[in-house]
């Protein structure tokens, strides 16, 4: 009987067209998925909490497969860190519920968006932030921030392609804070029961665009109620956003850290 | 009149070899020269206050050249961070005194080498940190640091190759800490009046010794006395190696931040 496993997935996506496996372009699944196959001798279908872009990054993102092959957890762990790129990490690896899904199961998610706001960016955040221009001021952000939390119906914040029954999700967490080491460079992090198409992205561009005064902090209680995609700022570039976390309730994954909800 | 400026750089090593020009391969020197030769259309030589290996990285590399063209100083930042590859970036730019010279004239170097002493290496740290599987003894790594502080003769703890009237050289803070972010993410931190050729990689291939118990602090004393180089660790690795910061004496390069010795 074939066990479902748990990864828990780092990855530097700049190399990367993304999560997901495409015809003309390297994925972090298609990696994945061969790399096992290599190592285990069995097909293997690996599935993700979620889709990440090319060029987003994931300290936290959490993928399942179905092995029959008997490789304790830990052992599967150190062989995939053996073989990856050094691009790709397990953090973590452990059986799973049977029936676990890491997209449907998933109660938390959070995700962080850096941004450079200083002069000169120093090269070494080049991948991982996104140079802003404009004079931001963070307070009117981090206030904007509190209106995000709750139960919003989030349309006007998210791109069409995706196929969601509905657009309302809660943010139980939105804020932003400097960097303990670069003070120029700003983090905005957010936690909710889910995420749309691209909507962390496009929150942040409204957010930059209202901290430097070109769009108005009453146009978000708008885009909430009307929908209006117009309303909302520009998507924000990839490279800035890292999915940091997924969390699930303690029956799914056999491990003490899963959260108790 | 020609005039000498004064460039800080920042740049990610990984992508070159090294500060100085070689015939077959691409060094941070070289692509400096040829991008101001570029845009002003003289010819320049670069030097700067000394040089790093291939994979080094740099926060605060100070480097000087000759300019014929009347281009002022912050001009010359702008257009130089518009040309250069995104892996290097000019942090600030200034006129120098007529007889600068960042090598001979730098009062106080500040290097910083990093490692990931935990289980998994999150892969953003992959170009910066070196990964270090021994379990380490930081407390004892620390105290050996403040054994380092001082005027020493460091022919014990420096590669052949370099041609130094002497091997005696001041450390005037030598300092480990965790990563405010990540704890298994070590910092060792050495300033002092200049470096032997692989000085601090040899300082820290022996304090990681020292740490993991393979290694007696007391040769430290002993090496110190003999100059044997037997008695030091091996030249820990490149890539967690980063020249942090280079101080002037106020009077040779035209800035406030330069330090009054």
């Amino acid at each position: 009987m074939k066990r479902r496993m748990a990864l828990v997935l780092a990855y530097d996506g700049t190399d990367f067209a993304g999560w997901q496996r495409q015809t003309n372009a390297l994925s972090i699944q298609q990696v994945l998925e061969e790399t096992i196959e290599n190592l285990l001798h069995e097909p293997v279908h690996v599935t993700a909490s979620g889709r990440t872009d090319a060029g987003v990054h994931a300290e936290g993102q959490v993928a399942a497969l179905d092995l029959e092959h008997p490789i304790p957890a830990e052992r599967l762990q150190a062989a995939l860190n053996s073989n990856l790129p050094a691009s790709i990490r397990v953090m973590d690896c452990y059986e799973a519920a049977p029936d676990f899904q890491p997209r449907y199961d998933a109660k938390r998610k959070t995700y962080r968006y850096t941004v450079f706001n200083g002069e000169v960016m120093p090269p070494k955040y080049r991948f991982t932030a996104v140079r802003e221009y404009r004079k931001i001021d963070w307070g009117k952000v981090e206030q904007c921030m509190e209106l995000l939390i709750g139960e919003h119906d989030f349309a006007a914040f998210h791109s069409t392609g995706s196929s969601e029954k509905t657009t309302t999700r809660i943010l139980y967490e939105a804020k932003s804070y400097a960097d303990p080491k670069e003070p120029a460079l700003r983090h905005m992090e957010f936690t909710g029961n889910g995420f749309l198409y691209n909507m962390v992205r496009i929150l942040v561009g409204t957010l930059l665009d209202i901290g430097c005064g070109k769009r108005d902090p009453k146009d978000i209680e708008l885009a909430f109620q009307t929908g209006n995609r117009n309303l909302a700022g520009p998507t924000a570039p990839p490279q800035g956003l890292t999915l940091v976390q997924v969390e699930y309730e303690k029956n799914r994954i056999n491990k003490e850290k899963t959260v108790d909800f």
